[in-house]
């Protein structure tokens, strides 16, 4: 990991770049309030980017049918105004006060965030890979094993044996783009392209679209691309030196930086029982992605079942100045439903805005609003 | 007024057809709950018709932009598949319990209603045309004075001296309609035309668009129609009898339906403080319209600073089966904001729905719920 990033104090922070977190970006806005945000993801959207994309919402008031694409690209539009700082594909991993009322957040990327205000909208909690369960495997990741939040560039896999791990349509895409780098290198031998692209699944099964799986078998008829049905059990090792037990119990590398253990094949247990043994230099492992709660439930904010409680009225967690809002807080009454958390992000920016201006804030209306329609860029 | 008509039984009375009682019938009939709606205005809309019918709003989540009427369309055809029953033109006036847990609804148009839980989506209150303030004027409105929601139409006023009282728009535009009729009747003494047209003001200064008021200067020039500047004083009748005080101080009309007393003539108080008699068959005021609480307040359920206090959880009064949803309700923590009145309708849907069931109800998705997008009539 590299060191921490300084980040210049963040007027506010808002976890989670879900829809209900667009739009505490935008209520925040319109109060006056710039927004610094965190998402896991490569991009924003949360639920609606991953789980819903293309799948139709009927229950936005005053928006008869849309995707979930479609919503996140509307909530988008409505934050540029307030231009937002993305900070995407880290997860925040601690949550800390300050002596002078701030916070500190710390995140996985490294990066270190002083706050004034956070806003949770982290949903189901972040959108994390799903990772192969086989020990000893995550000392490869970022060297030799990539998981779905972290595929490295094509180019990358040039001369190499590369096994993409999945059997849904993300694992064959990719498979699919490894094994044309070697059609387009003339037969996959040329310079720039993987040595071999093999695509592993449990089973000879692929959820793709009919078209994506067409294409799949060419390049297996072509010999560009390998299938292989099996689930890994094990992987072997070669060169470098192998971790050691301390007295203490805890393993450590000798000589890690000169001569590294270096993963070389993959254990496998084939549909018929029989054990085999793959080959390669690279793991690619697009196992899908799930949300998990995560590091939150360790920032000492008050939970009930798993959820944040806060207080209806201002969306203020057990922690003056973090406010939850969306499916990840707990209120009475609480749905979990985009209507109520686009409220409760409206209700969270309003209560922000009056513990910074230490008093109540008159109503204002965008309808009518010259400081608003300012804010928004719309005042002619 | 009329003998009160016995409607059948309804579900669910929604009081109220502005936005969040739009969406209240949204909600409900995701429940599986048919709403009847009752409007004091001629159509829906509430203050999205009334007050910012064409003014923009920005801050609906993932709506950049819409004006006050195409959110009202749109919100109309997310009612749609649920096939409200309508009542327009009426304004509830008094709301009762009845033994059975029911409730029974009055209304200005002789209606009565029995539901079995009522939501009051009201508002600033219905929107009730501004009434002239002269004594005794009321005893001839519906026969000879008209307001804003019960503007007889033209062929009404044929053969008649009409005055229009107003001036802004829809009083110039409805004095210009009747000179037009005057004009195609063939230079105004054709059958089927008033016999005059006054456009009454405070001043002979009108707010209207451009080529409006210069339809109103050629009319004027024409001879069609004639301003008068002044303000209503009082009035003047002719034939029947008159009141006459009983000895307990309250009047009677002797014989008033074989000879009522007519109303001839306004007095007015001229721009220069001369008194002057204007002559007329029918009194058209057009006023203007402006929301009232109006009985609301006298029904029994707490209010706080003339809201309705509710359940935060619920949306529930302190009548239970009686719920408030919208401007017209009071929470801590409440913000006027229609993002706010469409999760208050959404928790009161629920709420109702599972009064009903006895139980907890699961929640459901519209972009995965069979059952949800049956009732939608998204299906496939």
């Amino acid at each position: 990991m590299s060191a921490p990033t300084e980040h210049p104090t963040a007027d506010a922070v808002v976890i989670g770049a879900g829809p209900v977190g667009l739009f505490q970006v935008f209520q925040l806005g319109l109060q006056g309030i710039r927004a610094h945000v965190v998402d896991a993801l490569a991009h924003a959207g949360g639920q609606c980017a991953e789980l819903y994309a293309d799948k139709p919402i009927y229950d936005l008031p005053g928006v008869p049918r849309c995707t979930g694409r479609e919503l996140v690209a509307l909530l988008l539009r409505q934050t540029a105004p307030f231009a937002p700082r993305w900070q995407f594909g880290s997860l925040v991993q601690t949550l800390q006060p300050l002596p002078d009322g701030q916070f500190v957040l710390g995140c996985s990327d490294g990066a270190q965030l002083h706050a004034r205000q956070v806003f949770i909208a982290a949903g189901l909690g972040a959108f994390v890979p799903k990772r192969l369960p086989v020990p000893g495997l995550e000392r490869f990741e970022g060297h030799q094993v990539f998981y779905a939040n972290a595929i490295p560039a094509l180019a990358a896999s040039a001369g190499l044996r590369v096994v993409v791990h999945g059997g849904e349509e993300s694992a064959v895409a990719q498979a699919v783009a490894l094994a044309e780098q070697r059609q387009s290198a003339g037969g996959g031998d040329g310079a720039g392209a993987p040595a071999s692209v093999t695509l592993l699944h449990r089973r000879d099964v692929f959820q793709a679209p009919p078209e994506q799986l067409a294409r799949l078998q060419q390049l297996r008829d072509a010999g560009l691309l390998q299938v292989v049905a099996g689930q890994i059990t094990g992987f072997q090792t070669s060169g470098g030196l192998r971790s050691v037990e301390r007295g203490d119990g805890q393993s450590v590398e000798q000589n890690s930086q000169v001569a590294e253990a270096r993963l070389c094949a993959l254990e496998l247990l084939t549909p018929a029982g029989h054990t085999e043994r793959l080959p390669l230099d690279q793991l690619q492992a697009l196992l899908g992605i799930s949300p998990r709660l995560g590091p939150i439930v360790d920032w000492g904010l008050a939970l009930e079942r798993k959820q944040l409680r806060v207080d209806p009225a201002t969306m203020v967690t057990s922690v003056p100045g973090i406010y939850a809002v969306g499916d990840i807080n707990s209120y009475p009454g609480k749905r979990k439903l985009l209507v109520c958390g686009f409220h409760e992000a409206t209700l969270a920016a309003w209560a922000a805005a009056e513990a910074r201006a230490g008093q109540p804030l008159p109503l204002q209306y965008t309808t009518t609003s010259p400081r608003l329609q300012e804010r928004l860029g719309v005042r002619e």
